[in-house]
């Protein structure tokens, strides 16, 4: 097991290498009858295409999917859906100075220690380019959702010191900018400021958040499969990241009980909440409300800089690692987290479909016990 | 599925709820050879065990652990291993109270969502007595750990505005105080807090800490088998959890990659990090540094003052809720984060048994390839 | 893994060994709201229950079934099913002999060369009464099926050289006569033929077969997931068993196309075929028409006849095991055989329910895209 | 879920229609260090891909595989194999009149039941093209178990009446003639009857075996993951199989115990069986003998006779299949009976790495208990 297969019947299984011939994914359990092209996807790869701006990568790839099973007159089959993206940009450069040392803050050392070898041409299945096969399945995962009324959407929340003031909340500034900020003028303040990163040839961190609105309640199981479990693999899984937050999260260890709980309260015939410290999950199930996750990810690990590390040999060097590098990854890994969170949130939402005797029965037909 | 299964070889699976007639667990696939008998279970159910101390629960549960199989004269044989723990104080109160509404901060909202009604009795499954099953397997998976080298121990590390000073570490503080602090002076001045907690019939959060030492590098699997998602998903399964951070947690996001980068070094002829921010994984697979998780931890939801919620019938009502209640959780969450740190990391070294060529020509002998 | 897990959603987990303390069951995945109490299962216990008949069986065993959990005012809550039937009637012989050698037919070799040693009372794990907990799942997959039209009975189709007569099929005599033969005429040719194996101190094989009635077409999935392979496994993992057929079986092999294909007609409106010669699965999916299945077992590998073997020092000797045996397990193989098909066509069942994209719209309310 | 993964620890997942643009699979848990390169894989393609020989099919498919990733420098790196067949050979030809209605014996009315419509061309994914990836991974399996010491042989045990004389056994004639039976003669009088058969524009049926040599004993798992009810369910997966057999198979059913157990005896210091009527597997766990396993492959269900069906409205019509088809399609299937037993024998060799605590004490280090 090399761990790149996630869920139960929504299943996608990633495979590709930074510089190998190509990166893809296969669904295997996408319901039939969706009307599916190349282009619901693409945008999404898009979104987390590097070269879009020099703030967050100058490097150019061009990320253009190919669907190449499972989608037949327009729809998806209920078979497995096989995307793949051709890597055509990668330089045949040369990679034997990196091949000769580990790296800090990558996973050169650890991928060594496990398997022997690695291939270590940018990072090999390491580098972040192992999101393609994420994005390329998420895409599909967000459109089923949509089609049943849950939309999520994940963005910047902070980069180094800037921080988005909510109370600006735009949803189009998310698309629109650089920095995937929903607040234009936080977008400014972090634009500027990694100006000055990559002038002083060094990187930043950064905090992403996803919503997902429109979930039902109900949706997640108790025990291991809670729905924010679920979430947390998903999206500690990414590269960089390195804390997940469930609603108020860290907060609430300093709280009192009084102040934390959510009431309830009926509104408009509804149940609902009148605050929301939880993120919408109650004992792991989903309650209706808006369900939030917060995710905070390391500065990028390579940069200009001198570094201490140690060759193959296990000898102390000291190295400066060449390349173009991002001085921030947020903003591209914020979709990489919607598509997480959409991959979970529809898997937890289609093993729920048997939870009842009643769903069984509207879906099969209720018959008199006869015995 | 009730999502009551873990674990890809060593598998466990829970049952049980608050108020039945026992609690338990199953494992499947635990090695045959390892010595076993119930007090190396009983110990860990005595450290999660109410009614230990005032400051963490008045209750009184005792929670006595018998294995029905899987152990023949002393040994594991490989065979499942069933564990039952008896519920045996659960006052045969009246109910219809706690039937009729939901408790904020609960999960009685949303199982009646999931399932169209619930076991209202003291939480049912959505009680903190589920995790009784999950201490009973993490004690045979600490067992196993220690006999080939690793060594795991979870601890308060703060009670509301109470933290634990790590330059005081004293691993034995961990076992005997009544806050599971390794910082005495910090123990007293939590029971002090917890006190005042106590009288005004409120409650409080905190965060607890995790280390793993003596992991060899490699384990763990890239892409969504990280060891760092395995973690995260085990522990924020682990009721009242809102965050869990691995080594620096939710601070890299304010970092620069210079800050946050850990060198390599040669010393004494093995390969170490001249720091840890990373929390002894990279990319996902053990760096061979000591593993380091921490998860913060809500205010028990249960407490005396009055709330505002709905009734099953959707009005909205002020309530009192009666009974006797727990201040604070983690010194008792504690033991079970290092349960399902144990359970996580123990399968992922079981995983990474074939993950080279070499490992499987020396288990079953290497041949001359004569094709 | 000791593979005592199986299903997707409707996920049973068994344990316990043949003289151990205590024998069971966790079933994680039922749906809530199903009426269950315990002679619900017990029913089916019975059927599997030595001691009814000298033909089959001269052992007493009392497996009486207590319901643990995810039972709440006598419906299912959604939550894990632990059942447990306690061993009582274990004499505490001398199993010392039986420890020094392997006995042919048996699993005593194959369990020390994999796990170093074994649980030799009564063959401990691989003993026919590891059925007990399939048995008390299988019950319950069993009523859920009944409760939405699917129908599954498992009988004696042939014992020794003496079978059913198929045209005089009388269903009552499955459950009144002491083979489970669907012919009385048989049943009494069986019984008389089981008496002299019995006094020749040999034992017998025979075959069972099993058919679903109800099944809406649709059901299986494509590649390795089919109907027809998830019943082979389920079937052949019950021991003695050595062939699984479907339909025609292995007929099919010596046939013409134009002998074997089933023509599709229309008859009232509905779809039906011609033959049913597939046995009720094409392409791996209910066709709609009844499922049958058929598994030959092997004769009881106990036997008092002298037999050659080795000891566990690896020196050939003769040997004559003492004990009672049954001379045919096969009328009490066939209610395993009707519990593992349950499982596996309630699984099946539950996980279709998403294959659809009108399902999951129907199920979670179709919105327009916005997108 | 579609169903299209496999495997616990070496986990495939295919993918491709009959008549998309492609076909593939992709490895997820492959050890590193194998040295791999496409010639591995394009033996077993080869053997088969159709268009070889006049008398099992006239088409032609040139199934030529690319390795997309997991493989750098020669040698797997322990990553995702990702691997793609193109189709190249599909006649846009006109598939309206297919579209229409159901044929019998095929999987169009099973598919349409379950998923509302389907990719009618060639059978889409129901179609035996489907095995292609199945093939491909095989050959990974099949060169990891050399590698250790395992080999693997399928063959074609009968067509028709034409059945091969076991005492004439010729490895060689195998992999030389038409019909992959290991008997020169019987090959020569089956490829007479299939020029009948195609003269007659009918198809038959036939019996493939497999034999696996070299396993130690200890392999599979006790219960449900028994090695032989996953050689059944592996098997049973291929379209067209409608029974398995272990050993003997459906022969045990009229024999006594005397007869059919297998006596062990010591042979040159070994503990080895008298007989092999087990066919290698006890309690579901090798032996150390070979295993021997039968499949019955029903005759193609396209044939060229006028046969009864109905179309997509439910209306009862007369058809005759146009287009070129396999009189017989079993000596293409025994490569692929070849590749499922190598997938099933490997994963669980891999999974049984870990049954001991020994192993565990070799792989890791064994340390003292200071508990």
């Amino acid at each position: 097991m090399a761990g790149s297969t996630l869920g139960t019947i929504f299943k996608i299984t990633t495979w590709g290498e930074s510089h190998g011939k190509a990166l893809g994914v296969v669904i295997d359990g996408c319901p039939a009858g969706l009307p599916l092209e190349e282009s619901d996807i693409q945008k999404y790869l898009d979104r987390r295409k590097p070269g879009t701006s020099s703030v967050t990568t100058p490097r150019k790839e061009d990320d253009s999917v190919e669907i190449l099973s499972g989608v037949f007159e327009g729809r998806t089959t209920g078979t497995p859906i096989s995307m793949i993206v051709r890597n055509t940009s990668q330089i045949s450069k040369d990679y034997s100075e990196i091949a000769s040392y580990y790296r800090p803050g990558h996973a050169d050392y650890t991928f060594d220690q496990k398997y022997g070898f690695r291939d270590y041409r940018g990072g090999g299945r390491s580098s972040g380019r192992e999101t393609v096969g994420r994005v390329a399945a998420g895409a599909v995962a967000l459109k089923i959702l949509k089609q049943i009324g849950v939309e999520i959407l994940a963005y910047t929340r902070s980069i180094g010191p800037v921080e988005a003031d909510m109370s600006r909340f735009d949803r189009d500034a998310v698309l629109s900018t650089p920095t995937a900020m929903p607040d234009r003028a936080a977008n400014e303040a972090a634009v500027k400021y990694l100006e000055e990163i990559r002038h002083s040839t060094d990187s930043v961190g950064g905090c992403m958040e996803c919503i997902v609105e429109g979930l039902p309640a109900g949706i997640g199981d108790p025990v291991f499969e809670k729905l924010d479990a679920g979430l947390a693999k998903a999206i500690m899984s990414i590269g960089a990241v390195k804390a997940v937050e469930i609603g108020d999260g860290t907060q609430v260890s300093a709280r009192k009980g009084s102040e934390n709980n959510d009431g309830f309260c009926a509104k408009d015939g509804r149940i609902t909440k009148t605050s929301n410290h939880a993120g919408g999950i109650l004992g792991g199930i989903s309650d209706g409300d808006t369900v939030l996750v917060r995710a905070y990810v390391k500065p990028t690990p390579s940069i200009y800089l001198t570094q201490q590390t140690v060759d193959r040999q296990g000898q102390s060097i000291r190295i400066n690692i060449k390349g173009r590098h991002d001085p921030v990854i947020v903003p591209r890994a914020a979709v990489v987290m919607e598509c997480m969170t959409a991959l979970t949130v529809l898997d937890a939402m289609m093993v729920n479909m048997s939870a009842r005797m009643d769903s069984l029965e509207n879906f099969y037909g209720k018959k008199l016990l006869r015995d």
